[in-house]
């Protein structure tokens, strides 16, 4: 029960590793022997995608595709012509299984009955069998049903699941909580722009740009820690190769820090088991795309984000930069500081009052205690210390013009006992895109929404 | 670095544990002894909420309260002075531990220094340091952070986020694969009523209502099983103690199935995990909740609706009920199995097809391969077969009045090669609110949102 196949199901996979396990009995003659595993003799039932197709004039190679792997199969003339079979149909083969030496494995299956589950049109939109998905990034995500077929693009999706699976699993061992807050909010606006609006039975609700509110509120509620992976929405009508509408963020936020430190060390902590656990248990989706895993250093160095314009200002000549950096400089800084000291991750910090969410905790006359992360050139996380204090709030909202009355229940939790607290948020398809080594983040998002596409 | 607490913070369950690890050494003379644990002599840091204050002329009792427990803290009355309490202010206090017979443990810290962090006004708007939190509903929700404070409180969204852990774990195990699709989407609107519509640069987009199109479409690309765990959203405007017009449903999806009692031998098997996991990892929080979990039989028994109908109509008198059930209806013969089975889960199958949604697999002339699945008296899941075959679908829409063409991306899918399948949806919010027994879901939802409630 424990794999619950459909009735005599077998994987693909199970087939290849007992054909290896036996080692590779091919050699021994093409005879049957005894240490050919498990499938010797009996009756194996596999079903499928018809992934490659080969017809030649007394034999059909057709290679099966399952969630699992491929797998050879072996067809007479007369189960070609009664399976018709076209590339991407469903069908369930049963036969048994011969040693082989073929490109998918020590085995193959001689086919003995073929049935026709699910006929694929003949022409496909797109060609799904090669090593590589050789399409514009357009047309796959036009066709992203069939395109996902392929194993590399599989892949993505697979280590993207387990890196929101070991984020969670990280911050549980910490005593962190996982919770679920609205998207349909009134106050969640922060900034006021880039909302998406909806009228929500006459009154005008707004989807969540992020869960920033709630989690600190729920940190002040006495869960001290908790975090949220959750869809957050962003109405900027631009187009970058950065940047989605709707995406998943990783969201933590933490009670009883004393220092913006304290998250930056978290971050590195969790960073280092993500890379860890994928590098442990996903070495084949990872050596299918072809991607080496970052090192994150013990400490990941920092900067302040005036010592970086700095920087680049003088070694760079980059010189229009005024108290934020543009995608170029963090590029640039991101490349200096891998010369420097061989990471691919920096901090900076540090950034200017006027730059920062009202929430943000000042630090001096204009700075904040905030920090980026930028990793591979790119920024990933924004966090820092959030301001517990009700009145410098108040005071907050209204140095950005703001009106408080707008937040009333978000400002109405810093009236009964609040400790400070901080926390940061990791946009999982930029991560998943920066690690991969995607120039464009769509690749890493199921169905990507931006300002020309909701289809899908 | 495990527990990575503030500096020197000390978590209150710590202490706890450890002097009940050495005995009640209170019995022992009041003297210290060398039994008593770690914190012997030592510099004890703790930092949380007052949750009681009893002052005395000569001393007053501060009951601290942070995530893990409650402690009683001994302040002299300068100290007390000094700190000028407040409920649930924020306070810092260091001393060193004495052994104690106490409500909270065997523990008692007597304060050396004390430091206020966050002061909280002197009128709460509810108590909330009784044994229960004794307020109307809709004061606990307009006062949703400070409610939650109560530890009874917070025990509900322990065990929430555990079974959203567990049904992932469960799934995992099982091959699944994690999936995050889009909610605001264009062809999501199933039945075409019901739903969030908002701008989207210039186009309609609808707030998804279930995962329902994006989960298969996942299945049908070659993930063959997937899950998620996400928010959807029902613009229905009836306000009942059942509904929610955001909340969270845990999916699955699941290809390669033969018949819908596949995925109700899932679902028991996923139930019966949740709740062994339960019992074993949340003791406390269940027996702070009064709550005896319910056992879930090897097999859940099952009945159509058509013979549900005819005992409620025969044994109960229930003569109005036509194709479906009313709340009154599913508690009646949900309370009728009970009996007859000792079960409190009860499958209802063969549902019509005129009441359910165009993509169910017909079953017959008029009935569907669906079911819901009733626990104590409440529909939790509705889940089924699929159809799989492109014409049928198209007819499927069609008789229910649907235009096809307003689906073009999802029946693209169904053209080149579609397993069978089905799945299930379950509601996490409900299926909290049963298993603790609250009447009214909102309970179980942090921030709740229907007709009246968009805020906090």
């Amino acid at each position: 029960m424990k794999r619950m196949e459909a009735k005599g199901r077998k994987l693909i996979r199970e087939l290849i590793l007992s054909s290896e396990a036996s080692g590779p009995s091919y050699e021994k003659s093409n005879s049957e022997n005894e240490a050919f595993g498990v499938c010797k003799g009996e009756e194996i039932i596999v079903i499928g995608w018809i992934h490659r197709l080969r017809k030649l004039k007394s034999v059909t190679f057709l290679i099966l595709r399952d969630r699992s792997g491929l797998l050879q199969c072996i067809l007479t003339p007369e189960q070609t012509e009664q399976l018709n079979p076209t590339l991407e149909s469903v069908v369930k083969l049963s036969g048994r299984c011969a040693p082989s030496k073929n490109d998918y494995g020590h085995v193959e299956l001689v086919v003995e009955s073929v049935e026709m589950v699910s006929q694929a049109l003949p022409e496909l939109p797109i060609q799904i069998n090669g090593t590589a998905l050789e399409v514009q990034l357009d047309t796959l995500l036009e066709n992203r049903v069939l395109a996902l077929r392929h194993p590399k693009e599989q892949a993505i999706f697979k280590i993207q699941a387990a890196i929101g699976d070991v984020f969670r699993d990280f911050l549980k061992s910490r005593d962190f909580t996982e919770i679920h807050t609205p998207k349909l909010v009134k106050e969640g606006a922060e900034g006021g722009s880039n909302v998406f609006k909806l009228d929500y039975f006459g009154e005008t609700a707004y989807l969540a740009q992020s869960p920033q509110f709630y989690k600190q509120m729920m940190v002040i509620a006495g869960m001290e820690r908790v975090f949220e992976v959750g869809s957050v929405f962003r109405a900027e009508a631009h187009s970058t190769s950065r940047h989605l509408n709707e995406y998943v963020s990783l969201d933590l936020e933490m009670g009883f820090i004393e220092h913006e430190d304290e998250l930056m060390a978290l971050e590195t902590e969790l960073l280092r088991f993500v890379f860890s656990q994928l590098g442990e248990n996903f070495e084949s989706e990872l050596s299918l795309l072809e991607v080496t895993l970052p090192k994150v250093p013990l400490e990941i160095p920092k900067l302040k984000l005036e010592e970086a314009i700095e920087i680049l200002k003088t070694q760079y000549g980059k010189t229009e930069l005024e108290g934020d950096l543009d995608p170029e400089g963090e590029k640039l800084i991101s490349h200096h500081m891998f010369k420097e000291s061989g990471s691919e991750f920096l901090f900076l910090t540090h950034y200017p009052q006027r730059k920062r969410p009202m929430y943000t905790m000042p630090c001096g006359e204009s700075e904040t205690h905030s920090f980026d992360l930028i990793f591979r050139g790119v920024e990933i996380t924004t966090g820092g210390r959030r301001i517990h204090q009700y009145q410098t709030l108040v005071d907050a909202m209204r140095k950005k013009g703001l009106d408080p009355s707008m937040y009333t229940s978000y400002l109405e939790a810093f009236k009964y006992g609040v400790p400070p607290h901080g926390g940061l948020a990791i946009g999982l398809e930029r991560l998943t895109a920066l690690l991969l080594g995607f120039s464009n983040i769509r690749r890493t998002s199921l169905f990507p929404r931006d300002g020309q596409r909701l289809v899908p």
